[in-house]
């Protein structure tokens, strides 16, 4: 992972623990020596933490998914610029909790049939994938008790009962076939330790793979 | 202007007297019994009127122009769906200071050859146009002038020199060749009264010519 950049996304349900693991990961690869940035979607940049502001505050009915989905995509090209671009030109690694694949999911599945807008707004305005994926998979009954026991500020996109959630990884999962060769799925419902342990296997691994 | 909406929209570099001319031409034709819904750009309704905020205020480098254009078009949406849209149901004239021509001008021509994303995301997430679009056009000797004597919180849009008011007033004619069905190019380097006599003539006229 040294002279080139990686750019390591996690994504998941509400509760599956990948915030947890992002920083793990993080943490692991700068005890190995690698320069690391961890950041979160949405925000990760001083705009970008604003626009998510203005969308997860307030009234659920306040914006439609359409200027949602343009709110999101104008933080994630701030957080691209300011953040993502300037960390990868510099060589380091970029450990993001939730890119655009989020969006592809919560936006454009659970939210109407706007994948399609989704993926050109995308293709017009941020134009880059992640080099690697972890989606951290689990039992949505499991990530849902995760989840309700430390209910904050910015719920609104973990109100969901248990049926949308089941929908929800279904569909992470095929985003994971979907963009199968630079997703890694690994399964949640473990012990944290055993979970960041395979995460930094993948992690290593992949870089390992793309250095050879 | 019976019976259908109306959707007015006031275009112009900036001094140029549009904002008087639209609430003036919403007052003459509410004296003529229509309903009026006076608006404007970037804002016009509560979450666009918080975008609006979030990118005029602060640092001029704050946003790219990439950036900027997804949140002039994010809160667009949100104003054709919230304040637009539903006033032109209702069969009311919409008059609006600014819509698309200002962006595809100041971020499509101003800011780098950005056009092109300016209309593919029009395209994508708004899709409609005025009906009529009259474009007060003025001499930028004068509008500038006119602008520097009412300097305001907002004032990064009118930060300019005079050489490139000159290339945003060439740029507004040009938009009015491109769009000629729509457009009406008003000589604004006269008295207000005469000026909105001329803009009322040319909104009744039209609606006038679209009943007929």
């Amino acid at each position: 992972m040294s002279g080139q950049g990686l750019f390591i996304s996690f994504e998941g349900i509400d509760g599956s623990g990948k915030s947890t693991q992002a920083r793990l990961l993080a943490e692991n690869l700068r005890e190995l020596g690698h320069e690391v940035v961890l950041t979160r979607e949405p925000g990760g940049s001083p705009g970008a933490e604003e626009i998510r502001a203005l969308v997860l505050q307030g009234d659920p009915d306040r914006w439609s998914a359409e200027t949602e989905i343009l709110l999101f995509t104008a933080a994630r090209r701030d957080h691209v610029e300011r953040t993502i671009r300037p960390a990868l030109a510099a060589g380091k690694v970029v450990v993001c909790d939730r890119f655009a694949d989020s969006t592809r999911m919560y936006q454009g599945m659970s939210r109407g049939d706007l994948r399609g807008v989704v993926d050109s707004l995308h293709d017009l305005m941020i134009g880059m994938e992640p080099d690697l994926t972890i989606l951290i998979d689990m039992d949505p009954t499991e990530g849902l008790s995760r989840a309700l026991s430390r209910k904050g500020l910015e719920e609104r996109f973990e109100d969901f009962g248990e049926t949308l959630q089941q929908a929800m990884r279904a569909g992470f999962l095929a985003l994971a076939e979907e963009y199968a060769q630079r997703y890694r799925v690994i399964d949640g419902a473990r012990g944290i330790d055993a979970v960041a342990a395979d995460v930094l296997s993948v992690a290593t691994d992949f870089a390992a793979s793309r250095q050879g």
